[in-house]
C-alpha cells in the first residue's frame, strides 16, 4: 500500500486507527471456543465491526506463535479474510525482527512477500542489529519497514534514553537520524509509544515527514489528545494503535459490537483532530 | 537443560560446537526436494551426521518462517526428531525476540512452554526494549535466554558502540551490565559474534561465567583461536556456531558426510582449546 492510499483511507474513514489483533484464547469470548477456527472467527467479527473506523490492522505475532503452527493457521485465514475485502486496510505485522543480513531476507520475504502465506504491507523491525538488519525489508515494492525507535513500555529506560557521548543525543534519535538513509518516507515508519507524547516534539524534529505507529493509547495509558498535539504533521502522519481497549471491550455475546463502539468513539476523536489539519 | 548438563556435554565431547540450522530449500541438495518434507530430511540427516561432534542446534526461525506455515511443519519434526534422540543436544530458537512484557511472556510460551509445539531449551532476544521484554523468558525452569550483546555483522557499528555520556560504556557494555539484574549464568547467555573477538576481553570483563554464543566463525570470517583466546573459560563457557560451514560443506548427495566432516574439523580444533582448562 503506498503513501497516498494510507493518507486517503485517513480522509476517507477520518479516521488514523489501527486496531491490533492480539488475539488470545483465555480472553475472548468463551462461547466461541465450542467451534472450530476460534481465533479466526473472532478476528473476522473484530474486523467485520469494526472496519468503518479503521484504517490498519496490527495482529501481534506474538499471540499466534504462541498456540503453535495452529496459530499461524488462524493468522494466515485472518490475512486471506482481510486481503478479500473491498475496503482495504493497512496491514502491520507485529514481528519485531531484525537478524544479520541474509536472515532479514527471510523474514522480509516470510512476511511481506505478494506470494507468501501472509503478504502483509508491513511490519515491525527492532534496530539493535544495524543497518543490514533493516534494509532487507525495504525491498519489497509498496511494503513498509516499521522501525522501533521509543516503545511505550518501562524498559524502554533501559537503553532507549542513553545519551551518547560528546553529540548529546539519545540512542532513539540516533536510531532515527542514522535510519534516514536506509528507507524513505514511502516505505519507512517508526514506532513512537504513546506514553511517550511528550517526546514526540524530538521525534519530529529529526523525522518531520515519516508516519509514526504509536502503541499505547488506552490500557497502556497515552493520551490521543497529546499524541496528536507533538505528532500530527498536514499528512495527519499517525497511525494510532488500540488493542486491548478495542478487541477486549466485552466478552460477552456482544463483543464486536461494544469493540465496534470504541472504535467509533476512537474514530470520532480522531476526526476532531483531523479538522485541525484539513 | 542445566549449566551443569551442558558442561557435561561438552566435557564427553570434547566439543563446544552449535550446529546451525539455517536450512533454505534453494541451497540443499536438490535430489532432497524430490520427496516430501525435504527440509526435515535434510535437517534429520545433517543432525545424525553431525552429533557426534556438536553439543548444540540452533534453527534459524527465519529460514523456516520465509517458507510460511509449512516451514513451521518442518521446524517441528525437527524439534520433534531431536527431543527424541538419547543423545540430548542443548536446542537454541535463534528467534530474536523481544516486546513489551505481555508480548514476551507469549514469545515465551510459543518457543520454551514443554507443552508447545517446540519446546527449545533457549531462545535469542534483542535487548532494544529493555528489562520487561526480557524477563518473561527467564520464568521457564531450565530454559535460557540469550541475549544480543555484540552481534556478528556490519551494523553492529551503528548502535551498539555507541558510548554513552560520562561512563564511557558502549551500548553493549551497558546491554551486559544491566542484564545481570535480569538473569544469572545458570538462565542467560549472551551473543557475541566470532567477528569481533578482540572484544571478548571487554566482554569477559562484565560477564566473567556467563555462557556467549559465539556465531560468525566460518562463512563470516571470525576464527575459533580467537574467540578462545578471549572468551573461554574454567567452564569453557562458549557455545562457538557455524551454520553455512557445516551444513552446506557440499550440496551433492555427501552432504551429510561432508557436514560430518566439517564438524569433526571444528570439534578437534575445540578438543584442542579444551585442554587448556583441563
Amino acid at each position: 500500500m503506498t503513501r497516498k492510499e494510507i493518507i486517503d483511507n485517513i480522509h476517507r474513514k477520518q479516521s488514523f486507527l489501527c486496531v491490533g489483533l492480539d488475539t488470545d484464547l483465555k480472553k475472548i469470548p468463551q462461547h466461541l471456543l465450542q467451534e472450530e477456527d476460534a481465533v479466526f472467527r473472532f478476528n473476522k467479527a473484530i474486523i467485520d465491526a469494526t472496519l468503518p473506523y479503521a484504517v490498519a490492522y496490527k495482529p501481534n505475532l506474538a499471540f499466534y506463535e504462541s498456540a503453535g503452527i495452529e496459530g499461524l493457521v488462524q493468522l494466515k485465514k485472518t490475512m486471506d479474510y482481510l486481503h478479500s475485502l473491498e475496503d482495504k486496510a493497512f496491514t502491520i505485522a507485529d514481528a519485531k525482527r531484525g537478524d544479520i543480513g541474509n536472515t532479514s531476507q527471510q523474514y522480509a520475504k516470510a512476511f511481506l512477500d505478494p506470494n507468501g502465506d501472509f503478504n502483509f504491507d508491513s511490519m515491525t523491525i527492532a534496530p539493535y542489529m544495524g543497518e543490514d538488519s533493516v534494509t532487507p525489508f525495504t525491498v519489497y515494492e509498496g511494503k513498509w519497514v516499521i522501525l522501533l525507535a521509543l516503545t511505550s513500555n518501562k524498559g524502554a529506560y533501559d537503553f532507549q534514553f542513553i545519551r551518547s557521548e560528546g553529540e548529546e543525543k539519545r540512542l532513539f534519535e540516533k536510531v532515527l537520524e542514522r535510519s534516514q538513509a536506509w528507507g524513505t518516507p514511502d516505505n519507512m515508519m517508526y514506532v513512537v509509544g504513546a506514553t511517550k507524547a511528550d517526546m514526540l516534539t524530538d521525534v519530529r524534529a529529526i523525522v518531520p515527514d515519516s508516519f509514526l505507529l504509536v502503541p499505547g493509547v488506552g490500557a497502556q495509558g497515552g493520551s490521543l489528545a497529546e499524541v496528536c498535539r507533538y505528532g500530527m504533521t498536514k499528512d495527519c502522519g499517525l497511525l494510532v494503535n488500540s488493542s486491548r481497549g478495542v478487541i477486549y471491550a466485552s466478552n460477552g455475546e456482544d463483543f464486536a459490537e461494544r469493540a465496534a463502539e470504541e472504535a467509533r468513539k476512537l474514530q470520532q476523536q480522531m476526526a476532531e483532530e483531523l479538522k485541525k489539519i484539513m
